[in-house]
This record gives C-alpha cells, structure tokens and sequence, in this order.
C-alpha cells in the first residue's frame, strides 16, 4: 500500500466487543418502534423506482469477479472518502489492481465513522454476504476473500442480490437514443423481477455547446430512424424515443438539473433557435435558458399524454473540479450542493403546466435541504384533489440519503404536507448491494412513529399505524406508479 | 361521499387505545416541565396580537350554525390537506353541503398524522367542546351533531369561545379602506375582551396593476373623504386613516410581502410614478419597486410617530396556481414558501429608519426557515438600548406554525438573541377555534425549558426559570405593545 | 444604575440550588460520553489556530486592572445582549466607570438564558476564577472584586490566562501593514506558549473607496520600505510583508469576504484599475469586484508557494448600522448572517487554483447555516488525495459558536465529509478568557460520540473512538499546520 495506515489505525477493531452496533434493533429506540420494524415494515417488497444500476449487469448469467468490482467500480461516495483521506486517484478510479484498490477503501472505511458509509458498508457486509466483523486494514484480505468467492456463486448474481433483497420491480435511467437492448434481453427472460427503463432527456436538451449538441442529434436521427431538418422533426424523433420506451413498459421519465428553467418565449423563437444551433453557431445565455424552458414544457406534456409520473432532480452543482473532470468524466465524484434559486421558477413551471390541466403526477427532489420547505409546501400548490398525492416531495436524495437528511425530509413533509401519502424510498444508486438502503429508511421511519406513539404525540392504535407504515414502504409506491397489474399479476392470493 | 375511504381506513381508531396521546403532559417530558407548564404557562391570559379573526363574526349575538362553518369555512390549512388526500374542490370551497365537507374533512383527518392539523383537531375538540374520541369517518355524524348543537349555544358564540380561552386582547388585520364599522359596534359593546383594529396598507402599495391600484385609490377617497389630485394628497387619504385606525385604539400595523423593497428613489420619481399610473398607464419593474420602497418608509415613519408597533411578513409566493387562484380567489390555499434574498433589503431599510432614529417598535416574521438566523441576528443590529426588545424576531409563522418550526423558532432566538425578552405567540388564525395554538406553543416552551433545568444545561432555580415563562407567555407581550392600562385598568389587584 | 433591574430579576438565583448546572459532567448524557469527556478530550492541550486576541497584551507583564478591562472592553457579543435587553450604549463601550459596565451587564446575564453567553460566562468565571456563584445583580459587586483582584496577580496575566488553560500555539489575526512588533517581542522571549502571526490582507484588496485604499497603500508603501507605482510594485510590496510573516513563523492566512469574488479578469484590466483607482478615482462595481477576484488568486498562490494553510471567512453582513457604525467603528456589534450566494464562486475560485496545481490547504467557514451543507460538499471536490482533509469545512464560527451550531456542524461533516480529519475547534475570539470555549466543543463532542456507542450506531470500541476523539481536539491541527516542530520540540517524551 502506498500510504501505511496501519500505523495510525492500528488498534481499529474487528468486532463490536460486546456493544449494540447494528444489532437487530438498529436504529430501533424503542418497543413500538421494534414491532413496527420487525411485524410490518421489514417484509414488505421493494419497489426501486429510480437507480442507476446497468442493465447489462442484469442480463441472465451476468457475473461479478470480485467485491471490488461490485462495490468500489462506479461508487462515487466511496472514491470521494478515500480521496478526504488522503488516498491516491490510482486506488480510486486507477489502475491500481482490484485488491489494492479494496485495501484503500478498508483502511478508510474506520476514518468514516458518522458517515453513511460506514453503516451502510457493514449491512452491506451483513445483508448480502452474512460478514459480521468491521472493515478495516487487519480484516480486508479476509473479507475480499470471502466476499469475492460469493460474488462467483449464481445465487450472488446481480439478479440474485435484488432477489435476496426481496425486490418486485426496478426503473433505471435512460437516455432517449439508449437502444434499450439489455431492457429487451431481460424482458424476453420473463425474470420474476420488472425491470423497467425510464426517459431521461438531459442530453436532448443540454444546448450548451454546438459540437455536443449536434452529435447528440446526429446519434438520435440513427436510432429514431429520422431525418431531422428542423425542430418539428427534432421533435418527432423524440417522440419516437417516447413511444418506443412506454411500449419497453416504461412509465416515468426523471430530469436532473441546476433548477428548474421557465423563461418566457414563444414556438418561433425556440425553432430560430433549433436552427441556429443546428448550423453550429453557439447559442447565447438567455436562448439556451429559452430552449431549455421550452423542451422542459414538451417533455412534461408527452408525460402527461401517457400519464406517466415525471421527476426532477434540483439543485446539484456538478463537475466543479476541471481538473479531475477533464481526466476522469462526469460522475466520479466532483459534484456538491448548489444554492440555486428554486422557488419561482419551479412554481411557474408548474403553473404553466397545471393551467391548461396538462400536469401529470410529479416528484420532485432538492439536493440542497435549505430548499426543503420550499419543495414541501409548493408541492401542495398543484395538490388539486384530482389524485391523492399527486405532486410528491421526493425521498433525501445523493447527500442527503442518511439518517439526518431522511429524518429531516420526513418530519418536513409530516409538518407541510402529507406523510401518509409518501410515495417512500427508492435507492437512486450504481451498485446492486445499495439495498439495504431501503432497510435503514424503514428503521428511520418506524423509530418516527414508534418514538411519537410511546410519547403521547401519536395515538397508540398500532394497527393503524401499522398500516400507514406499510403504506409508506411498499403500497403508496405500488397504487401511484399504477404497478399493482405489473408487479402482483395473480389477482389470486393479492391482498387488497 | 365521492371517496369510499372507509375501506382503506376501515381500522383508524376512535379511541387513543390506553395511551397517552393528548393527555395532561402531552409534549411535556419531564417533570419540571410539566410544573412549570400548569403551575404557570397553563393560567397565563392570552394577548393574540395578530390574527384574521372576521371582526362581524365578533359583534354581540353572532353565532355559527355547526362546526363546518366555524372550522372549515375559510380554513386553507385543512383544504390543502383535503386536496393532497384526493378531495375534490366542491368539499372544500364548493357547493357541497356542510355535512359532507365535513365528513370528508374527518376522513382525511387519519391522513393527516404527524402533521399539527392531527394535534389541532384533537385539541379543539377537547378543549372547546369536551370531545375525546378521535375523529374519522366512523366518528364523523357523532362529533358533527355535538359540535353543531354545542355551537348553537350563546357559550359558544365566537365571544364564548375567546373568553374560554382566557383571552385578554385580539387585534385583527384590516385594511386602511375598510370602515372598522364592526370594531364601532364591539367597542360600544364594551366587551371584556378588547378587540383591536391592525393597519395593512398592502393594498396601498400595490402598484403591479394599474386598474387594480386606481380602483383602490378610488375606494380610499371615498372613505377617507378626500380629493386624491396627486402623491401628496394620495398620503394626506392615507394618513387620515392611520388616525382613524388609531383613535379606534390600534397601535399596530403589519405589511405581508415577499421581500423588504429598499430601492433608492426620490421624492419627485416617487410623484411621478404616482401620476404615471394614475394616469391608467402599467409601470415597469424599477417604477413599482421604488414605489413600494417610498410607501414602506412612509408607513413606518408614521407608526413611529404615534410609537406603534410594526410588522412584517415576509417571504410568501402567493398565489402560483393561476387557475385555481382564478377560480378561488387569494388566500384558499395555493400559496408556499419562497428563497428569495431577505437579508440586504432588509438590513438597507431598517437602517434607513435607523438613521433618522425614526425606527419604531419592529417585530418580523420570515416564512422560510432557512432564513432564521438571518432574521435572529438582522434583528439585534437595531437593538440599540432604546427599549429593550425593540427589534424581535417574530414566532414561527403560517406552515412554520408546529413543534418543530417553533422549537428552532426558539432555539435560534435563544443562540443569537434573548429569548426572555420574546413577545411569544400569536395565532395569525382565521378561525376562533385555534386558541388552543397559544397552549401548544407554551408547552413546547415549557419542555425547553424542563429538559434543560433536568440535565443541568440550566440552573434549576424554579421561580427565576417560571418568571421568565411567564413573561414570554404574557408579560412581556403587555409590556412592549403597552397595553398594560387596556387590559388590565383596574390598579387594584394588578399584580406587578 | 440607569435602570432598576434589580425590580424585575429580584429573586433570580445565586446559586445553583441542588441542580446539576456546569457540574463536571454538564453536556454529557451518557456514561461513555463522560469517560470519552474526562479520560481522553479534557487534558489535550489547545491549539488556538485562529483568533483576535490582542498580541501587545501578550507581551511580557501585561496585566488587566479588573473584570471590566479583561471581559467587556471588545466583547461585541456581551455589548448586543446588553442592548438587546435596553442597556444604554453607555454602559456597553461609552464612559461609564468599568464598575457601572459590569453591574450592568451583571444584570443582563440571566436574561441570557439559553444564549452561549450564559454558559461561558459561569464557565469562565469557574475556570478562572474557581467563583461559583451564578452572576447577577446581587453577585455584581462581589465578583467584580474577586475576580478584578485575582487579574492583578501576575498567574492572571494574560499569558497566566493561556497557560491556565494547556494552550499550545496561537496564532492572531494581523494586516500585512502591521509591523508585529510585539510578535517580535513575545518571540525574543521565548516564552513556552508559541504567538504566530497571521496573514489577513482585506484591507489590501478593499478597493471600494478610492480614499480608504489610497491611504492603506501608502501605508504599505513605507512599511515595506517600497516605491508603488503600479500593480506589479504594489504586488511586490505585499509579497514582501508576506515573507515578512513568513520569517515571523507565519503559515496561515485569513480573509474575511461576503462570498468569494471569482469574476474573470485579464492582468491587463487589473493594471488598469489599478492606475485608476491609484489616480483618485472611483472604481465601478464590476472593476471592484474584477479588482478583488484577481487579488484572491494572487493571496492564494503566495499561500500555495509556501504550502500555507489559507482560511476563508464568509457571510457576515457587516455594519448595518450606520449610525452606530459612524459613532463606534467596526467590530462593535452591528453584524449579522447575511444570505450571499455562495457555491458557484467559491466552486469557480477553488476550480481556478486546482487547475494549475496551485490549491494549498484550505478551511472555509460560512456564517449562515443554510450552507452547511453546499460547504460540507464543496469541500469534498477539491479532495484530490494529496493530503487527507486537504480541504476542510471550518468550526461553527461566530453566531453559530454554540451548541446547536457546532452539533450541527459536526452532523453534517460527518453526514457529508469526514469528521475524523476534521482539525476541530478555535475560539476566534478577542478575549483571553474564551478558552473554555474548547472545553464546550470537546464536550459536545464526545456526547456526540458516547451517544451513537451507546446506542448502538457506532461500535462500542472505546480504544478507536477515543482516538478519533483526541485527533479531533488536538492531533489534525497539529498534524494539518505541520506544527509537530514547533509545540512538541523535544523529540523526547513526545508521544507518536
């Protein structure tokens, strides 16, 4: 290893000497809290509306070769705590060797106490592989060995880990000239778990630069199988996409942006604007926000032609760091919290939709938690009674997604909106062993309810309560995404 | 009903099955708490120095015909919650009757837990008309018969309500045109309770629209009986009738806005901004800021003339869905939190009254919680030794109004200003039945105080401690408005 | 006394009757947190890496005459509170006696319950002083006498108050024009506790009056021993105070801004504002914010070539108050949070040093909470690996020195960094008597700690967490400024 940190982590411990860490009351701080969990909450199925897991690793017979290759390649978070403790871009993204690069991330793992990581790396450890000892730099031969050897076995596919992990259906997230080839693959399988793809149309907006823009027509003319001369037949071919995804069972769309854009402009302005950048001119400030503006309206109107559920994610600041950006592309860690204007624009871009009653059902989620009551009350502006939880505030997202940021978009949401109607967690990840992710959210919940029931704050009627908790968990998403004919397809044995 | 909810609520319990919810120490855990809440908050009289209270509905003989009128007609808070649980508008704002709003209203009630509508309800049934069980569909018709037939009794007039809830002193919110006929009628009444008017010039400075100004303006020559030629005489109307307003005992005033405008500006633009939309012309952007910037300075050089208190609500974005504000109207429900700048403007206003030591009494409120400590802090730059309290930071306010949002109410004002000088809670309400607001608040309170005598973060010197309860829950707010002498006349049995 | 307080506070207490108020396990609720508190943080020496304390009250046989001089001369927190609670401006920094300042602010104190100042306070007074009596009216005159003759000794120097308190190193804030001539002094001694100057050049880059920076250059002109005739000669002329601080034992700068100015510029526009501003004239904004943008990068590249660590303080609103700020200068109380945007120019500064290679170590401190979290991530951007917590959010600074601000801190770092890099407290103070400061952070954290052990979300390995705990009080600092040398310069005896 390059940096000896043996030396100063020597005493780390292997196991938890006697203590409670993780045990099965985790996060659990009182009786009612543990009944919830253990009677209600923990076998409910998952529904994973939103990730970035690669289809490809999802075809039939697909295999990992080692737990770095499961765990470490694509994980942002993980690269981003080595890089704090002061571990070389080799033993990241590198060329470091697969076992190398996991000794890094043991000997980081004890630096990362308080972190989500450090529960999450040890009920991952736990859930998937049954590795009850702590990480560290004494266990990690160990644990690679161990864990790896699994990873080999069938029944620790990536297929096998959603199973284990009691998954009913998955959305993952695609860009419209994606051929959606391993989606077919899967899908002609007949696997018991749906495996859906979502329209993510960043790229067919992102009019920033020429060069980039054009290539990405020039792809999307190939796989719609389009002559495109003009933003009309820019936008058939988009269409095209659409139609070709809802008919691969897709339903929700997602968008991740700075904020939402909703500038004034008119169609002729944007197709003088399709054209001049058609003809490789750069567009200015004010026409790439007016571009933007319109195809935001475009997209969240064939949303809602086909009653999809559409998302946006706000608010992150990406690839700040030029340097790294340039050596190892979008994605690898170089993104953090912005504080962007959220409020006005996003108000009016709903409006604009919900004024000529073309708004679908929306979730939308903030990456900075300062905007947090901003997006739970303004949620509640377009809850029109036309269906119960209509726009959603979206689960605590990337940063956000550990106990504090949970716990504090759902006493929120409780506060300003509607809990009970919470459409619940979804994983958002990379990686197939993120889901017991889904287990802490769970815990964090029934602890809320537990903790308000013992105190007088809730009444104690447990089955009620039991039944909201259940909701949250599985039923909300299951009735919202209207995936009760995809997901439970016997109407025979299905409670209702 | 249009929902069939009972089938998915079949089990929300009537009863709080053995537990503690709501009972004599609720949100008080601890014994210290709990002394200190009812061996002093508990009795403590209540000054609401800010509310909607109709003031017609306070004329002697008013009273409602069930409780649907009284807890529902106006209620934008219960309509939200109504609408995110999929009920239609004709329950809410239409042209179904009062028992089926109701009901509807009572089968959203179990959805709603977690939010301060579950602990409202359940404590305005109860401390209003002696109710226990919990309501939903199944208790709907019961609690709907006791309540209506309770609100047909002389006790239970809106007077008999504030007087159960030992209230001292409201003052309602009214506009400068408004004739203050019904304040006329409750004075000559000479009723225990005073029932003061509050100046709200919003509409004053409302210059967005040129026909909806002029009209305005128009109204106001005519109750002020005036000839309005231009600026001046337009501020000679006004002024007559912050007189008016005063010799009807007000001597507070409130803006509701999104931001502070502190724009430079002249005396002459502001004259020729005045004739320009007088004159039925639209003014631009610049124009109606720095208008508004000069009406602000002028009201609030004329509450310190007289040593008024003035407040401000800031940080509202109103009315965003256009087609239900069309069809609605403001103020039912379509308003949420906004992220605009607070901190500049404001600190440029305040200063500029500073400066002329023409700063009067200042309490303000900001919506978005994320600008907490600027406001904790904005505030104690003008608190100059004059008075003590002189700039407050108001209480948690509008979705802010809940455990949490009053805990880091007053926890921030404890870190970065004096809590002991608060001037406490108002309910801001529409509704006579949200008094109870006022006992949550002092519980919340108390239970700050409690935890921090019992695990030492606080001397435990009990009488020190229950004074300063006291003062926030009552004194403190007789002492800064001075209304010691209206509320309290007789020198005799005063306690000092 | 202008005001009677004793009327109102009369039975406020003197001591703590029978409570656990500031008893030796005050902030830490659980058992491990108290082994944690007293086993390991509570004898780690100090590390003071950044404050405002006065370095001629350092030099050798200083001694203040009493309470007054020692506690309330410059204590802008003490002088808002006394105001707030309607003190006279007199009695804060006017020209009454030092007695009269102290009955007075003796009377503010328990109407500072639950603000920080009511801990430090009685924390200082005990630590100090060993006076155990609570301070109030009644106490007034007896503590003022204690204590006053207690500070005449010479074991209450300011030196004495240091080495009371097991501090290592400080280092103070100082102007590139200042001469350090009492650096130079204290250093000649060779007195056991090491006084480093700091490098704060806002002076040097506050071009918004032509007048005021005219003046400082002119200054900096014959302190440097420099002809300026231009931007080149002006550099040079600051390069030169820099090696100055360098020869001094500097290794830290410091700036306090807004928000960080990262506008683009070419050297060629600098020149030339340069010469115009240098003419008499007045810069526009764009020039000014031009201005300072490529100054921060010339600070930071100096930094960078001596492997500093550079510090960045960000979001005060500063001297709000122009009456009082024209009446008492800077630094006197009329600050507060402003609401800057802060992540795309700190993102475009940081980008625009790494780039080249050419970012040093970094602490970025924010004074509005709400960009905790665009912080906490910001930093994490520019950890490249190079060195473990290259980039470090900084301590709860200023209005967020407290509880619930460092809490705060301390959950989102450890939510969204690392806080086992984290180089932890500074007082950032003006008075000798803030040390107890670190005694309050070290508690905290350790509760924090003992906490999540006993509950079971960290593993009960008391042996690692108390390591991570003595890091964070003392270890990382060290470590992080490279100051092995300097505080630990017997090679004996000194622990690895």
């Amino acid at each position: 290893m390059a940096i000896d940190f043996t030396k100063r982590f020597f005493f780390s411990p292997l196991t938890d000497g006697g203590g409670k860490f993780l045990d099965e009351n985790f996060l659990l701080q009182n009786k009612t809290a543990q009944r919830l969990y253990h009677e209600h909450a923990a076998s409910m199925p998952i529904i994973d509306y939103h990730n970035h897991l690669p289809p490809v690793q999802l075809t039939n017979g697909f295999q990992f070769e080692n737990i770095t290759q499961a765990w470490l390649y694509g994980d942002h978070y993980k690269w981003r705590a080595m890089r704090t403790n002061g571990v070389a871009e080799k033993y990241c993204t590198g060329d470091a060797s697969d076992l190398e690069k996991f000794e890094q991330w043991a000997a980081t793992v004890p630096y990362t106490l308080r972190n989500p990581l450090y529960h999450w790396t040890h009920l991952e450890l736990r859930r998937y592989f049954d590795i009850n000892s702590l990480l560290n730099v004494q266990s990690a031969h160990t644990i690679y060995q161990e864990s790896s050897s699994k990873l080999q076995e069938p029944e620790f596919s990536p297929r096998g880990l959603l199973e284990k992990m009691n998954v009913k259906l998955i959305c993952t997230t695609d860009d419209p000239i994606d051929s959606l080839e391993h989606h077919q693959t899967i899908k002609k399988d007949q696997w018991g778990i749906k495996v859906l793809p979502a329209f993510r149309p960043d790229k067919a907006m992102k009019v920033d630069s020429a060069a980039e823009f054009n290539a990405y027509v020039n792809q999307l003319e190939k796989v719609a199988n389009s002559t495109i001369t003009g933003y009309d037949s820019y936008l058939d071919a988009l269409k095209k996409r659409h139609d070709y995804f809802a008919s691969m069972g897709a339903s929700v769309s997602d968008h991740g942006l700075e904020q939402i854009y909703a500038e004034d402009y008119t169609e002729k302005e944007i197709k003088s604007i399709f054209e001049k950048i058609r003809s490789g001119k750069e567009l200015n400030h004010n026409e790439i926000l007016q571009f933007k503006s319109a195809m935001l309206v475009v997209f969240a109107e064939w949303d809602w032609e086909r009653g999809w559920v559409q998302q946006y994610h706000l608010g992150a600041l990406r690839n700040v760091n030029e340097r790294r950006m340039n050596q190892l592309g979008p994605d690898t860690g170089w993104d953090s919290i912005g504080d962007f204007s959220q409020a006005r624009s996003l108000a009016k871009f709903l409006n604009r939709l919900d004024k000529d009653d073309k708004l679908t059902k929306t979730i939308i989620y903030n990456l900075n938690p300062a905007d947090n009551e901003v997006m739970a009350t303004l949620a509640g502006n377009f809850n029109d009674g036309s269906v119960a939880g209509k726009v959603q505030w979206g689960s605590a997202w990337w940063f956000l997604d550990q106990k504090d940021g949970m716990t504090d978009q759902m006493n929120v949401l409780s506060n300003m909106g509607m809990l009970s109607r919470f459409v619940g967690m979804l994983t958002d990840s990379r990686s197939f062993l993120s889901y017991p992710r889904h287990e802490y959210f769970r815990r964090i919940l029934c602890n809320l309810f537990g903790t308000e029931i013992e105190n007088g704050e809730l009444p104690s009627d447990f089955k009620w309560i039991a039944k909201v908790i259940e909701d949250i968990c599985y039923n909300n998403a299951r009735d919202y995404f209207n995936w009760k004919n995809v997901i439970e397809p016997s109407p025979a044995g299905v409670k209702q």
